[in-house]
């Protein structure tokens, strides 16, 4: 078996959308993602990467077929790369909720039995696919964040703790300060137990209030009807820590908008534009 | 119970995604469909309408979340119509292959037994739905037709059928003689009967072939690799009796795009644009 298996193959916008399964080390299991490569990658110049991390319940896929992202990659000739949210499988250990287990890994290193042996979400997006992905795919070392929900979540989260290996990190309703929702509490105790010093190192609120601003460019768009806005979400916990540290980020409160797909096919646009000037596009 | 039940709604580029339920008469069965409203229409502005028609196995959820048609719609101000392909239920007739019954209804009006009683596709898509459409939305009497595969099969023909009714119609890889292809075949016996006459009259290139040249405006695109282009498609036999007969239409064969809905949304930015052109817009 090679290190990567072609599952599937679609040309879009005048480039390529696949699919890939790989054994990963990290995870220790196979796992699946979706790159967009667009006609300059294809061509064989090396383009920069945006990691686009799914929310709970996704695959790679949801956000490959509804956010609508390619045709923004395609013009600025952006590679797009979407890992799934977890190990998966029948010998893989999950929950019965859909806030914990196969579809909701939270971008962390489990220390917790018996989520420890495969769920290390947070090496896997860090190091194993950018260097899978830099190894196979003609991309540059400029590497930027974007995520929904809690990929929005582990967007931040990831580029506070790499500001020097990521670009920028652009969400779409994240959960932004998960220490203090239900669903943040709930996945940090299962994945990571009850010290919560452990917890703060995967908190972006957490992160920002231990922080210096640094270079890494933030840009949060949040649905005013969003209905896990008010209790899972909590964006202003960050903007405000945002301000009191002197972080300059954007934040946008879209009228009407939820927490769908809809929502983010709606900026994802600005979001892709945004990346493309962190980039200097 | 009212004529029309909303079971969701989301804002979507300014505008809004809603879903349907409601009861057809003509189909006697409850049926769903989508419709996005631009920001012009939610104003109150009386605005033009595309019906956009799924192909086999779809829903009127397909096109509404893969196509990308909505940002466009958008921008033109033209009211989406998403029907569902079939009619559909525990109790309405069924095949075991995903080419015949629920998700596959071919858009005719089925006189053979068990289908007969619910699968009136045809006059659901052309009288029913935009009765309702027009009596419950602010839209114009400016309507189009667009379609994938079946749908495309469906836009073409009603289009054919009642260009006097729609402006324009346009299609992704349509079953464009459904006479001389196995799915046409196997659904018009089951629907039909054995008597090809009855065919004729729901055959693209049939009914071109026996038309005069009309002002409605046709568009096709055709992926070059998509695997049903040279055996259930045959866009070439609708193409070439519209040169023999004076039509002037539009057709595009895309190199190297597949049958999916990665090529409708690589391409449908045209197909709206089209359809703008002959509403005037």
């Amino acid at each position: 078996m090679s290190e990567l298996n072609l599952l599937s193959t679609h040309k879009l916008f005048n480039g390529q959308q696949r699919r890939y399964h790989h054994y990963s080390s990290v995870n220790q299991c196979n796992m699946n993602f979706s790159v967009y490569l667009p006609a300059l990658a294809l061509q064989g110049y090396r383009r920069p990467v945006l990691y686009c991390l799914g929310g709970l319940t996704c695959t790679d896929e949801n956000f490959s077929i509804k956010s609508g992202a390619q045709r923004y990659a395609a013009e600025w000739g952006i590679v797009l790369v979407m890992p799934d949210t977890s190990p998966r499988g029948k010998d893989i250990a999950d929950a019965v909720v859909y806030n914990l287990g196969q579809g909701a890994g939270f971008y962390v290193n489990a220390t917790n039995q018996p989520w420890a042996q495969h769920y290390q979400m947070y090496d896997y997006v860090v190091s194993e696919l950018p260097q899978l992905i830099e190894k196979h795919f003609p991309v540059n070392n400029q590497r930027s964040l974007c995520g929904h929900s809690m990929g929005g979540h582990g967007a931040i989260m990831i580029g506070l703790k790499n500001p020097h290996y990521y670009l920028s990190v652009s969400a779409f309703a994240p959960i932004a300060h998960p220490c203090a929702s239900n669903w943040g509490q709930e996945a940090f105790t299962t994945y990571l137990g009850l010290n919560q010093a452990q917890w703060y190192q995967y908190d972006s609120t957490e992160l920002l209030q231990q922080s210096v601003p640094t270079n890494l460019s933030i840009l949060i768009d949040q649905g005013s009807v969003d209905e896990y806005y008010p209790s899972q979400l909590l964006p202003h916990d960050f903007v405000n820590t945002a301000a009191s540290k002197g972080w300059n980020i954007r934040f946008n409160m879209r009228d009407g908008y939820d927490h769908s797909y809809y929502f983010v096919s709606s900026f994802i646009e600005s979001h892709i534009g945004f990346h493309a000037t962190a980039f200097g596009l």
